[in-house]
């Protein structure tokens, strides 16, 4: 009997490869079995490039007819960046497709089944479902939700923490801990961080980018997005946060900011300016969010400071949190904490953490999980 | 070849059955050994009793002529509550002693050891050294600082809070939790909390008391302390922290307070009332722990709240931090943090927490830790 799960397995195992360069696409692999052999492979490489099932179709060659098909996402059936897949799986003369989840995109979403059937091909969703919908989650907001998958990642003492009353925060967690962080860099496509943070911090937010080759043997350097919440253009023209190659500044400032003073940035090589709606004294997130959506950021993470991270948290804008928690007691009365805030009475109040992972950093722990917002 | 560790491991075994009932005495562990057979065992069961020599010597009777005795701290050399150990190990003819470290009570302090080998007898100590402080580290500070082992406890939400502003607190972490804390309490001699947690909480701060048999037969439990600290005397006199059977609720009040409230509650069963003077508008907690040292107090766990918590801390009297972390998170610029009191400029001046033990109970996480305050 043929282990459908194992075949699933290895389709996830090659999507993975894609990370932090497919966004906001989905992560994808694909595999072609006949006879319980492996005769193609494939994962979706990077934003743009040719889709898995193309690639597994293109390693079987003309052995794919009679054969079934494994990916752990429906096939498009829609033309995108890409001809639609279930077009070249039933020219291949796939017989069986084993999926794990359907495509969310309402281009898709269950189209591309139908489509296969309609051509004789037998489908069978549902193969390892929740391992697939938890390794593309954020695509899966990203689509649903039209808006990037948001990420709020903090440091802090074991008394919760995230600076002093001065804005000293170096260092919390060791260097391994730091090191850790900038490797989560490669997962998103925005770095998001108040200008308070910029002005206190000068960070360059920089990270050596996951890189990728093209068929004809170009090595491109995926691109991303610094992104600074600049309600009144405070930013200096100068600090270790311009000037990177692959990346691109984007300031996001109120309305009311005077027009020169915008020229003068977005005359700025790589750098773009947006201007919010202020939502009392507050830039509307929600309008941000949708400036993110239309320029396809997939992902972003927030960084900081406190500000910044409570604006996002009080508006619900938070599919996950990543705290890290160094070996250290500060106190402080002003010290400051990593969301302020809107205050609840009760501690029924409190939002629930659903824990993705924890573990331990040298000295430090960590925990992401996924904050369970009430509606 | 004897193998020293193995039989200095046994006595660390048998002096933590004592945990709990012994303080302020230190957990104290003994084996009597003839030709690599074990022919005596004792443990120190509860202060006032026995100690682990004598019981181990009475085990192994006339045999014990020419065997070694381990146990994991030095003899004593002195008439307190019982006669002197090493009296009874020069006259049971006992050959060799190895213990793990010298008794840090200045009565003994290497004496002991001496008056042993005055009489003939080969001893040898640092075996486990390491080991046998950190089993007794409440006795070494009890007996170096002349004041109580402090244990700050709290549980907190991810962020770090411990309440929300109107002090509701209930419940950040889950029942395994709580059961687990409970069972802490058994190891200390007195739960520390300040008055507006009483007020607000209503706690009976109570649990089953860990309790030991007599020579006669008779069941003691042990006898603990809930003490309050309450300036302006502002406890009520209902509540569920009064009329326990082997307890005393110990008042904590300023100087100022007046002589008859002070009586109306002396008059209580079970209940004294100390005045401390006033150390600007908190009271002089030096003075409290010279006073619960008076009373052979050896253990306290100070469990809240933020006030309480930060003036301990505060004054470095902290040995240990107890931090359970609840997964939730509560944000609000008003919400309670464990310890707030003074602010520090620079990250730098933050303590750090030196790991005893850390680990996960349910969904929570807890860290108990030693704060290396600078000096």
């Amino acid at each position: 009997m043929i282990d459908h799960k194992e075949f699933i397995k290895e389709t996830l195992r090659l999507a993975e490869k894609g990370r932090g360069l497919v966004s906001p696409n989905p992560m994808v692999g694909s595999v072609i079995v006949k006879g319980s052999r492996i005769i193609g492979k494939g994962w979706h490489k990077a934003f743009g490039m040719p889709h898995a099932e193309i690639e597994a179709l293109k390693e079987a060659g003309r052995s794919a007819r009679g054969a079934t098909l494994y990916v752990n996402l429906e096939p498009c059936c829609h033309y995108g960046k890409t001809p639609p897949c279930t077009k070249a799986i039933i020219e291949a003369g796939i017989k069986d497709v084993i999926c794990s989840m359907e495509d969310p995109n309402p281009m898709v979403a269950g189209k591309g089944i139908e489509e296969l059937e309609k051509n004789g091909i037998t489908v069978r969703t549902g193969v390892l479902r929740e391992e697939a919908e938890n390794l593309n989650r954020q695509y899966i907001i990203y689509i649903t939700k039209e808006r990037p998958y948001i990420i709020l990642k903090w440091a802090q003492t074991i008394d919760g923490k995230i600076a002093t009353y001065t804005g000293s925060s170096k260092w919390i967690t060791g260097e391994e801990t730091r090191d850790f962080v900038k490797k989560m860099r490669f997962e998103v496509d925005g770095i998001v961080v108040g200008v308070n943070t910029v002005i206190s911090d000068n960070p360059s937010l920089d990270y050596i980018a996951p890189s990728f080759q093209t068929k004809k043997g170009i090595l491109h350097k995926k691109r991303y997005w610094k992104i600074v919440i600049d309600p009144h253009l405070k930013v200096s023209e100068e600090g270790r946060i311009w000037g990177c190659h692959n990346c691109k500044v984007l300031l996001v400032v109120s309305e009311k900011v005077e027009e020169d003073r915008v020229r003068y940035f977005t005359d700025k090589k790589d750098c773009e300016v947006i201007k919010i709606p202020q939502d009392g004294d507050r830039l509307s997130l929600k309008v941000l969010m949708e400036e993110l959506y239309k320029r396809e950021i997939g992902i972003i993470m927030v960084e900081g400071g406190s500000k910044t991270l409570t604006s996002f948290w009080d508006e619900k804008l938070a599919d996950e949190v990543m705290v890290f928690t160094g070996n250290k007691i500060l106190g402080g009365s002003s010290s400051l904490s990593p969301v302020a805030g809107e205050d609840k009475k009760s501690i029924s109040e409190a939002v629930n953490i659903e824990y993705l992972e924890t573990g331990r950093i040298g000295n430090d722990f960590f925990i992401r999980g996924r904050p369970c917002f009430r509606e």
